[in-house]
């Protein structure tokens, strides 16, 4: 079940092609948890054969960022794809993907122009300046440049007929569905909602570094989405007043680093929140950078 | 056999999947010559179904160059594509390639930077710099991002088996067999061998333009690399001195832009010759930029 080289699943996935079987790809990090197994549940209910793809992607960190420390859990999260019916989990290394390339690392280095620079040797996918200039891409250049290349690579290797992604990360999906409209990707997007600890805490993979005390701290973007959306509810629609609503929420132990609403399918800044508005939030508390969102409606 | 919509097409190469059949695509900007009947042939041979696009991709073009007089021959393009046995013409409008995109135009404007800035709103492919800032991409900036960008395009839309390009655009050619293998493209790319006219001179659609001395002049660029491949045959190797015979062929008609030896899979310059060595040159006669090339073995 487990494979790790291109030309192994390649081969797989053509056998299935020929049997007319519809193909699911779950494209993942790794450090499975219960928001990945909605996905790899979504996909097993609508495909005929599941792939999950387990890579931490180089080129998508910044050089402070945290690459190395990130979880990896290859084991687990077998043991996780095995028992939920998973088909095929493709867990390639790094050279596997980026061989031939003298420089996929270092990332960009930040800023607009830096980020291109790590392109001197390896063709990017570069996703619209509109559509990452902002939210996350404004603290992490180059990592939407980075993640839309290694996501059309496992579209090109895997070939699949739907690809699942998650709501949490929101502007991502908003990104991977531009790409697929503008380079005519033939593959489906389905995006599945954020599921949440009985806290209310959105399930990431960067939740292991919190600390029991930066877990409680970490429950303020969930209240202060949850508030926000209460205050849309009762008729304020000022984005502005509405922004001002997170302070109450906020202490010492959090730093806010965006708070926005926008569209939710072209991720233009609102002035005024409707239904299409989608908030989102970035916190770091704990030494952890977390993100949530939800919609208005 | 014409076809202008992309869902039109997708549907006919997806029914030929189906019968298990191979696609071969050959990607053009019309203005049809025996060059490119010669990868039609190429295809027919070599694929069940054979696909010629017929796009005059704006984004390739840069602000100050040929998009509005390309020549555009549309009905003698599918009458040699009738004859040839070419299964599907697709030719489709600007508006269906580049649709729901507010700015695919204007290109790039010269330069690395304001190249990338014709990427406010869509989705590109962004081939490495190494390969770009070189040859004809040092005169066209932003060219290669549009060429790849558009074939990308084309691949997914028509997903095809096999790809043809010749080989007298061999910058072009060799960018795609990069994007090919970094992005995990499953295509197989076949380059066909220049197409000359009884003089020598490198079939191009740009051959239009010249005028019946511009003709002969243009004969300059098939005389001095035939000359340098002489030489180095005899055992000149030394890239300087194999340049400086090209000055004994050129006059008050020409405008040299480059004369380049550079190693025939990765572009990089090459001080000696060998073997592996391409040769290219553009030059500038009677106002219309040619281009040409030759492996020395």
């Amino acid at each position: 079940m487990l494979k790790t080289k291109i030309a192994d699943i390649r081969k797989e996935v053509l056998q299935w092609k020929k049997e007319g079987l519809s193909v699911g790809l779950v494209p993942t990090m790794g450090a499975l948890h219960q928001g990945h197994l909605s996905l790899i549940k979504q996909s097993l209910k609508k495909c005929d054969r599941t792939v999950v793809s387990v890579f931490v992607n180089p080129i998508q960190f910044g050089p402070a960022e945290d690459l190395d420390k990130y979880p990896r859990t290859l084991e687990a999260d077998l043991e996780l794809c095995k028992n939920a019916g998973v088909d095929i989990v493709f867990a390639p290394s790094q050279n596997e993907m980026y061989e031939n390339t003298p420089h996929p690392n270092p990332p960009p280095q930040g800023g607009r122009e830096q980020s291109r620079l790590s392109n001197d040797f390896f063709t990017y996918v570069i996703p619209p300046f509109f559509y990452t200039d902002k939210l996350c891409g404004k603290s992490r250049p180059g990592h939407f440049d980075g993640v839309c290349t290694v996501v059309m690579k496992l579209f090109n290797i895997v070939q699949p007929d739907y690809a699942f992604f998650g709501q949490k990360d929101a502007q991502q999906l908003v990104i991977i569905r531009k790409m697929v409209q503008d380079l005519n990707i033939p593959i489906e997007i389905v995006s599945c909602p954020i599921v949440r600890d009985e806290n209310g805490l959105a399930l990431s993979s960067r939740n292991q570094y919190l600390s029991e005390e930066g877990r409680k701290q970490a429950l303020v973007l969930n209240k202060i989405l949850t508030n926000i959306r209460a205050c849309y509810n009762k008729g304020i629609q000022d984005v502005k007043a509405l922004g001002e609503t997170a302070f109450a929420f906020l202490n010492e132990h959090h730093e806010l680093e965006y708070l926005e609403f926008v569209d939710k399918n072209t991720l233009e800044n609102k002035t005024k929140a409707d239904d299409d508005t989608l908030v989102l939030i970035a916190v770091k508390t704990d030494n952890v950078r977390l993100i949530d969102n939800c919609f208005m409606k």
